[in-house]
This record gives C-alpha cells, sequence and structure tokens, in this order.
C-alpha cells in the first residue's frame, strides 16, 4: 500500500490529545481510533469488549507473574501449563496486534495504547507525544467532566500515573521523554490548532527510516 | 521591547543544535550565542574568558559544598564567611545573568547553557530541545571531528552525560523530558531544515505565556 500516512499521540490527560487526533483524522480523511480500537481489538481477538474497556491503559500488577515468567525464561524452558497469561497481558497482546493489523492496510491516526511502541519499524509513522501546563488541562477537564478543578487535578495526576507505568512496562522507551517520539509539543503554548497544523506539516515532511 | 524573538535551543550532541540555531538567527536576522555568550558573560562579569570555557557546560563535583550550603539553609543561617562560592556556580550565575540581560535588550537564538531556565519568566521565548538517533549523530560526529565512529559515540555519551547532569542540577527540570519545553524534534526524522520551518512556524505562532 502506498502513501499512508499514520500518526500516533501519546498525551497527557486534558492536553488535547483526543480533540486534536480527531481534527487530523478528519483533514486527513483517515480513520480515527481513540476508544474505537478497543471494539475492533475485541473483535479481532473474540474477548469481550468489557474486558478490554476495563483494563484499557491500566498498568498491570502482575509482578509475581513477570518473576515467574522471567524465571522459566533464564531457565530455557517454557513456562507449566497452569500458568496461564493475566488477563492484561491478553488485553495488551490483543490491542499490539489490532494497530499493527489496522496501520499495515489503510492511513489512520491513532491516539494512547502504547501505538508508536507496536508500529516501531513502519516508516511511514509519524509519533507524536502531548502536554500542556497544568492550568490549561484543569481547565479542559474540569468543563468536559464537569468537576472542581481540585477534583479534576486529582484525575489528571491519577490517569497520567496509570498511563507512564503503562506504556514504561510495555515498550522499551520512558512516556514523556522527548527521545521516545518523533515531535513533543505543548498544546498550552502552542494552541490546539497550532498543534494540529504542526502535525500535519511534518506527517507530510518527514525523512522515511 | 516589542515584537522580541527569542528562541533557547538545547540538543544532545551531534543533533545538529548549533547548526539549526545558527540557520534560524540568520533568517531571523536576530544574534545567535552559543560559544559566544562565553565571552559576553566573561565581559559582564569581569571573570576571565579561559575559566567559562573550562566549565562549560561541565556538571558540578561541590556535592560536599552543596551539603554545607543546605544545611546552613536549614539552619536559617548564612554559611560562614570562609565558605566562598566555588568557581563553577558563579559561573553558572555570570551566564544565567548575562542570558537574562542579553534577552531583555534584544531578539536572539541561544543554544544550551540552561538559557530556557534563565528566561523561564520571558512570554516571549520558545523553548526547544533537539535529538536524534544514534547513526544520524554518529555520522555527523565522526565526520566534523575527523574520528572513528567508536569514539564519536563516546564522545556523544560523554557530553550528554554532562549536560544532562548540568542542567538537572542547576534547573528545576530534567533534560530531555518533554514536559520541559515548548517544542522537542528528532531531527533525523524531521532534517534539519524541516527543524528550522517548524521553529520558526511555531515562533511566529505561539500563545504568550
Amino acid at each position: 500500500m502506498e502513501d499512508r500516512t499514520i500518526i500516533t499521540i501519546g498525551r497527557e490527560f486534558g492536553s488535547g490529545g483526543k480533540e486534536i487526533g480527531q481534527i487530523l483524522a478528519d483533514k486527513l480523511g483517515v480513520k480515527f481510533y481513540d476508544k474505537e480500537l478497543l471494539r475492533v481489538a475485541s473483535e479481532e481477538s473474540g474477548m469481550c469488549q468489557e474486558i478490554f474497556e476495563h483494563q484499557d491503559e491500566k498498568p498491570t500488577s502482575s509482578f509475581l507473574y513477570s518473576l515467574v515468567m522471567d524465571t522459566y525464561a533464564i531457565g530455557g524452558y517454557s513456562p507449566a501449563p497452569f500458568m496461564e497469561m493475566p488477563l492484561n497481558h491478553k488485553v495488551f497482546l490483543a490491542q499490539f496486534e489490532t494497530i499493527k493489523k489496522i496501520a499495515k492496510s489503510e492511513s489512520c491516526v491513532i491516539v494512547g495504547r502504547c501505538a508508536d511502541y507496536a508500529l516501531a519499524d513502519d516508516p511511514d509513522c509519524l509519533n507524536v507525544f502531548l502536554h500542556a501546563d497544568m492550568q490549561f488541562k484543569l481547565e479542559r477537564v474540569s468543563s468536559e467532566l464537569n468537576v472542581s478543578e481540585s477534583k479534576a487535578k486529582d484525575i489528571i495526576k491519577k490517569t497520567d500515573r496509570q498511563r507512564e507505568s503503562y506504556y514504561n512496562y510495555y515498550t522499551n522507551k520512558k512516556w514523556g521523554d522527548s527521545r521516545s517520539y518523533d515531535l513533543c509539543l505543548d498544546s498550552s503554548r502552542l494552541g490546539i490548532d497550532g498543534c494540529v497544523d504542526i502535525i500535519l506539516s511534518c506527517s507530510k515532511n518527514m525523512i522515511q527510516m
């Protein structure tokens, strides 16, 4: 397939990642995947969608599982049959495969879910991270969720902690570190429309890997 | 003074920060400060230029000094007169004041030296960080310094470790973390000229703080 445009967007909660992704997809005339990805991954994997929604971008708590799997790996033999893979790992892998399958067949914008890591070998993929100052995020989140700024702050911090932990666990990169992405933008300084313009321009002009 | 354009550039060694900064300054018709900053800081402070060159962006090793200063600070009284400020702190402070003075009086592009931190309260200042993949940096550095790629790799790693340590010590931010800057670009994917265009466009369109 020629001339694909694939854009992945990592984002702080409240920085406008979903809005920017949606505008980009509309302008490019390509599909937009945010929560939509969960439905597709659910269909592809045969697992029910509620499981994907429950586990969505949540950090794993299966430290013991990792420990056991690593021990087996070091020993050079397979885990015992009773060690079935935990649900959050299955969900991650199903999403990972779905992201690769989607990006192979069509241009798209994908928000979150370690899409940049799933598409690490894709030469057409532009990986973006969006962040913003706290006041900008507070105003957006408190207005959108209709909660106080104090409550919004709690939600932002908790959500970003989860996203960071999820990303750092499943990828070999660091969430929010500039070196993990091609382009990072402060949406509170560059504006929602400004970010859209910069990302569009970069996706057209970037050097293929 | 109206319509100032101030751009600071943090950069990985070999990512093209100096080249991009120089082209930006030429296109904008403003002054470019890299090593030049050391000469100005030397003149302003009355300290000799060799000291600035020797200490340039080097991490402090004065752990003991910090410890003693912190202990005095907690105690709420001033350090004893025999505790004179070490040279690297004096050099940092002289540069810090020089950067603020320059940016107050003229448009400019400043590379490195925690300029983004010195100008944290400047509403006209766009803070950029440039990074690149290792192969891109190796080719640039080995060609520019006429050394093997293996030697270039050592130099890149050592220089970036120093820059990171210097930045993290003197500022309240993290070197290379996207949240420390308005705009971060991978110059190996976006190209030297591509980075120049994006930075120019952002500096014209950004929202004042």
